[in-house]
């Protein structure tokens, strides 16, 4: 496309353990041609989602020095040469960290507009949509039962702790500051939140759960969970929805202490979970979070940065449990 | 009691790491008296349990040197002073490795005799149980999935593969040699069955679980454990039965690489499992599998050794591999 200019995050180098902003640089590059059945969008929004980490591993099939930063996002289609898709729509995509990408058909959705634009990648996104199918279906807590949730303000965690309150859940949030455990119980409605850097964690579980929890939605891994199994009551479930301590090392250690010991003894049940399975129904979701929302049971927590050029620093921050809520980086207005 | 002597098989040293019959020595004592509410049982079966093996730590807490091995069995009452049991009744009791034992009320149970002695601490005993409702209502495997079982020829693998078989599952065993692989698809009907030792354990799983296993049926931990998880379908389950790979040391590691990584990129459900949860219906479980023997589809296999002083080498060839089905030492004949 002449006359256009497309902005490029690429890596400029693999970390040799945490990721750090240097290892990205911008470049500008040509804008290209979408062929038939593809589209060119324009990247409105990317989402910063934590699990792409994972990808930088320097080693053959993951990226490499020089790629585009891959990302979900939302986009503008700006040219279609696909029947479905028509110029100005607004589609779910995966633009990557750039300002324009082809995307083939088959690599969009489209749905239906449901509130301000970047809803549709907090809470009607994935990681809501995570939030809700993890508690609701794969955690489904009973009333009066204690739920216990790591990472319980980040995409996912502050979503899922919310569900589970309204479903009459005693719920106890794990975060990373004495600031964000104080906007769970104050602002979020959970009824206690630990912060991890404060002291020993399992006694400061085993103090916010009296007798155990019953559920632990996991989105950490790691120690936190070999701790949180000694925490569980009998015949407690544990929702395996993500392992982020394991996600910005070259050298990710998923062995477990405590399985199958502690599984055993306590009889625990442990569930692997990814939202995806789910996606038959997610507009069911949707509209019930929605329900939600209006009536002020949930609160959806965004944490918008403004500009291509912030997704290095916005990217690496989420490494230090900088975000509350969803972080999205804000690529251009929608025209 | 005057004029009867006890032998005990008492606990002579503590084991470094891997346990030998010079840990244990024969002595002779008194018989005790039973006092109020308490009967004396002669001891006429005495169960190998494996996880016995974990109590002899040398840690406080743990067994200690002159204590007598504690075990479950099967004893005569020959004195009673409790009005619920008789004198030559044939209880299930905990008499531990020696002629006899003082019990109290509350650690005997009563049972319908429903064959030969040696059944009650087999097919309808722990292990027997263990099996069926592992298999049963914890696995609960559906007509043509693929069950996995390890320690498939002990003394609950036996039991459970053969379950599984019954309820319409193709099934595969693990086993520690040739002779037992054959032993479990000539004679228990295993549709196959994988020695352990013949090569690399993931391959062998592959090969017998084409497109993989629906449910691992699981007795052994360790890498046995974290091998299966890489041979499981999505959406595969897990039962945690018993970790016979961490019994025999001083050093238990019970990490498991794969969780939670391979759990969730497979969507894993792990359940811990202990028999007791069942027991409100065991005599429906022993009914059902006297059925199905009586019908030739379940075949119970007995590994007895006649005699106390047989019971360390006894015990301690469990954890070579040497018993075929449930290993029992025959203290004394029913009087």
């Amino acid at each position: 496309m002449p006359n256009m200019i497309n902005r490029q995050m690429a890596i400029a180098g693999i970390p040799k353990d945490r990721l750090e902003v240097s290892h990205y640089q911008m470049r500008e590059g040509a804008v290209p041609e979408p062929g038939e059945g593809q589209v060119l969008v324009r990247t409105l929004f990317i989402s910063m989602d934590p699990i792409s980490r994972a990808r930088i591993t320097g080693q053959p099939g993951g990226l490499q020095i020089g790629d585009v930063m891959p990302s979900s996002g939302l986009g503008q289609i700006i040219l279609s040469r696909h029947p479905d898709f028509k110029e100005g729509q607004v589609v779910e995509c995966s633009p990557g960290w750039q300002d324009y990408a082809v995307q083939s058909a088959g690599a969009l959705s489209s749905f239906t507009r449901m509130g301000p634009l970047n809803h549709h990648l907090s809470v009607y996104g994935v990681s809501g949509l995570t939030g809700y199918f993890g508690m609701v279906e794969a955690g489904a807590p009973k009333p009066g039962e204690t739920v216990l949730v790591s990472a319980a303000g980040g995409a996912v965690g502050h979503i899922a702790g919310q569900i589970a309150k309204i479903k009459g859940a005693r719920v106890v949030g794990i975060v990373s500051s004495k600031e964000k455990a104080a906007w769970l119980t104050d602002t979020l409605g959970y009824d206690a939140a630990i912060d991890r850097t404060a002291g020993p964690l399992a006694d400061a579980i085993r103090k916010a759960c009296p007798g155990g929890a019953d559920l632990y939605f996991d989105n950490v891994g790691g120690e936190m969970l070999e701790t949180a199994l000694t925490c569980m009551k009998d015949h407690g479930r544990i929702v395996i929805c993500g392992y982020a301590s394991q996600y910005d090392t070259q050298t990710p250690e998923t062995a477990t202490k405590g399985v199958p010991s502690v599984v055993l003894f306590k009889r625990l049940r442990i569930d692997g979970y990814v939202v995806m399975d789910y996606y038959d129904r997610k507009q069911a979701a949707r509209d019930q979070m929605a329900a939600w929302m209006k009536a002020g049971q949930l609160q959806v927590a965004i944490d918008q940065l403004d500009g291509l050029e912030r997704a290095p620093e916005g990217f690496v921050g989420l490494f230090n449990g900088e975000n509350r809520g969803k972080r999205m980086i804000k690529v251009a207005e929608e025209g």
